[in-house]
């Protein structure tokens, strides 16, 4: 007798949710062959049930309430693509759990900041929640690091996962445009998020570093705990300083564990133009997982879309349908650490620009200031003065965030720069 | 009550072997806290009891005979690191089959040549076989493919999957050097096998390409089918020229299925130098999964090595210890296809690189024959003479390879060709 078919409801008809209806009715006996059983829709939720889809959905039960859909009977997954970390979304999912159901959501938001209560709702159930869709895309990152590397004790995770800023950041290096001009741009482009500041200030790329960290280190997702900074202060300037010294400006996220506890940030940082993160242009993803025994693993892909995003969320919904079963962080949710936020970073090598006034002395004041926080100079450059002022970069030797935080605040009082300093970390790849 | 622990019996003490057992020990309770119960080594086996190898296996069982360790009642899973795709290797995890044993194995050869019996033996006695280390080291490929793109059609899969070779060529390319040269160096380096052929022949690659084409595409592993040409032929003028021309040259594997059956090439091809399959350096390895509605999925890492190779044999032994189970190849051995290998290879553009006595109408004559074997030129180049004889680059447009064996014939016939001419597929990624 052949296995029941895995039956689906679908919370949510936007560009992921048709491209789960598509891949599903596209390829239909391919599942089958893979999954050995039938994977099936059978009921759908959104908010206007008029709205011309382009898509045939005459054969699947209509919900107006994603909460309804999720107590049905007849449905074994509850397929969560309406996105928003609160309301219908939280509420849809919570009932999906209680009524029995395993969990399928692209919902980074949502994890980020409900993941461990979810997660404890459904191990005590006995249900799953999958979220390959919910990082990077239709990169397969999340199996990657629970399952592919298993056997290692992960050392660090870093990723480029919000490809409108690397959109920006590549354009305006390209073409040697203001970040302004290019935010625009990729506003008009559709590229940006109603909220912009979701992208732009490293928040949806956060939520997504956060969901890793819980994995590779064993923790309690801890998103608050992200040292989020976002794009919207590198200049044209900075990505062409950093070009001349053989490095790119990327928005990365950083998770480590170190002795002082658990690292999050995702920040501007000079990355090595010759290392893949470096190389990454436009809209694409990328992600950089080492661990003690596989050394460095660089996986690179679409982090958005509708085929790449709906990939990611039938690789689950075919896990499931093949009895793959696994905690939501890849170890059972009572058992991951509340995370001890390291209070200082790890020491890496920074890249500050300034602007001087032209007085004798003002560079060797700035050079004390370095010299006093502890932190020495590996490079230095002076340009050609602009009238009265001297640009000024310099890349120090390794020191903490806190010594160029120290550094900074002194050359405030020095009397020599011309508007604020920029810092930015030069991350060792 | 804890789940009882999984018993592996490993075979094979080199390098991989005592990778496995540095992790087993330093991760014990790492490992337990994934898999959900502890993975314990209970019997070991390897050719020379007396060798040192720098590890402690006081607390496993000795056997001499890997027939014997597959057949023990106290193991569940017999590891097969022993190599060599007859004997031992193949009489030992057949015996392990019988006697209800899960299998993890790094052996592509064995697989390669007897995969599709392996997996009707395992999958009839209700076993998995599991090869993560068998193609691309510490890259978890096999279980992107198989599970983490499950919902696309695949469309393509690529590989730079030897490391020996991919070192041969950038370093051919880095410091200017003959093919023998570097051959001879990373001979000596121990970066090649003791039969090299199997390395610069293209046959271990070709090894791994075959296990990745039957997952990808559901059909039974046919390696003989695979078209194979090593890297001995690529000489320092066209890895120069290529490299004018924007390109690398690259030990390239390639699957694909066409309407006129699947398509499985192991060949030294042109790629864009600044796509990331041009920017691979060195030994690493990498694999390009193209799917209908993921794209391009692009994964880099360490293709061999201790560590890396047992990151993958460890993440095959934890799967089984969780409970993931699934065919070999991805579905029901019985299920998979017999290929029909295509007759005819896709089209491509060609790099042609010869040399011509220098007679007005040499060129013309050269033109003719490709212009008479239906393919047109899209550049072509002709470098300062030397001595009487001139050397001519031609890239085609699109063209079939028995095209291209086509015009090659007949360049013969022209009498202005001096020594042999070089064709290489120049691969659209």
């Amino acid at each position: 007798m052949p296995a029941a078919p895995l039956r689906l409801g679908l919370a949510g008809l936007g560009t992921v949710g048709i491209g789960v209806v598509r891949i599903v009715q596209t390829h239909a006996d391919l599942i089958a062959a893979r999954a050995g059983r039938r994977v099936e829709i059978v009921a759908v939720s959104a908010r206007d049930r008029t709205r011309n889809r382009d898509a045939d959905l005459s054969g699947y039960a209509w919900e107006d309430d994603p909460v309804r859909l999720a107590g049905r009977d007849d449905i074994d997954v509850f397929v969560e693509v309406m996105g928003g970390h609160d309301g219908p979304a939280k509420s849809a999912t919570e009932a999906a759990i209680a009524a029995g159901k395993d969990i399928v959501t692209a919902n980074k938001a949502l994890l980020a900041h409900h993941g461990q209560s979810l997660a404890e709702q459904a191990e005590a159930s006995g249900r799953v929640i999958r979220f390959e869709a919910a990082v990077a895309g239709g990169i397969p990152v999340i199996k990657t690091l629970t399952e592919g590397l298993a056997g290692n004790a992960m050392r660090r995770v870093m990723g480029v996962m919000n490809g409108s800023c690397n959109y920006i950041l590549t354009r305006m290096q390209a073409a040697g445009l203001s970040y302004e001009t290019v935010f625009e741009e990729a506003r008009q482009l559709g590229y940006l998020e109603a909220d912009p500041n979701l992208d732009v200030g490293g928040i949806d790329a956060g939520h997504k570093l956060s969901l890793l960290a819980a994995i590779a280190f064993g923790t309690r997702v801890s998103f608050d705990a992200v040292q989020l900074e976002g794009i919207g202060s590198v200049s044209i300037d900075d990505i062409r300083h950093a070009g001349d010294m053989g490095y790119r400006i990327k928005l990365l996220g950083v998770a480590q564990m170190t002795g002082r506890g658990l690292e999050q940030r995702m920040t501007p940082c000079l990355v090595p133009a010759d290392h893949p993160l470096g190389q990454l242009e436009g809209g694409t993803n990328m992600v950089v997982l080492e661990g003690d025994s596989v050394g460095q693993i660089v996986l690179r892909g679409p982090g958005a879309g509708q085929g790449p995003t709906a990939s990611a969320i039938m690789a689950d919904v075919i896990d499931i349908a093949r009895g793959i079963r696994l905690p939501t962080f890849g170890r059972p949710a009572a058992t991951l650490a509340a995370p001890v936020a390291a209070a200082t970073g790890t020491a890496a090598p920074y890249y500050l620009r300034m602007t001087l006034v032209d007085k004798p002395g003002a560079l060797a004041k700035i050079a004390t200031c370095l010299g006093e926080a502890g932190i020495s100079i590996d490079r230095m450059r002076q340009y050609g003065h602009q009238g009265a002022q001297a640009p000024v970069l310099i890349v120090t030797h390794k020191a903490t965030s806190d010594d160029i935080a120290h550094a900074m605040g002194r050359f405030a009082a020095t009397g020599v720069l011309v508007g604020s300093p920029v810092a930015l970390r030069i991350e060792e790849v």
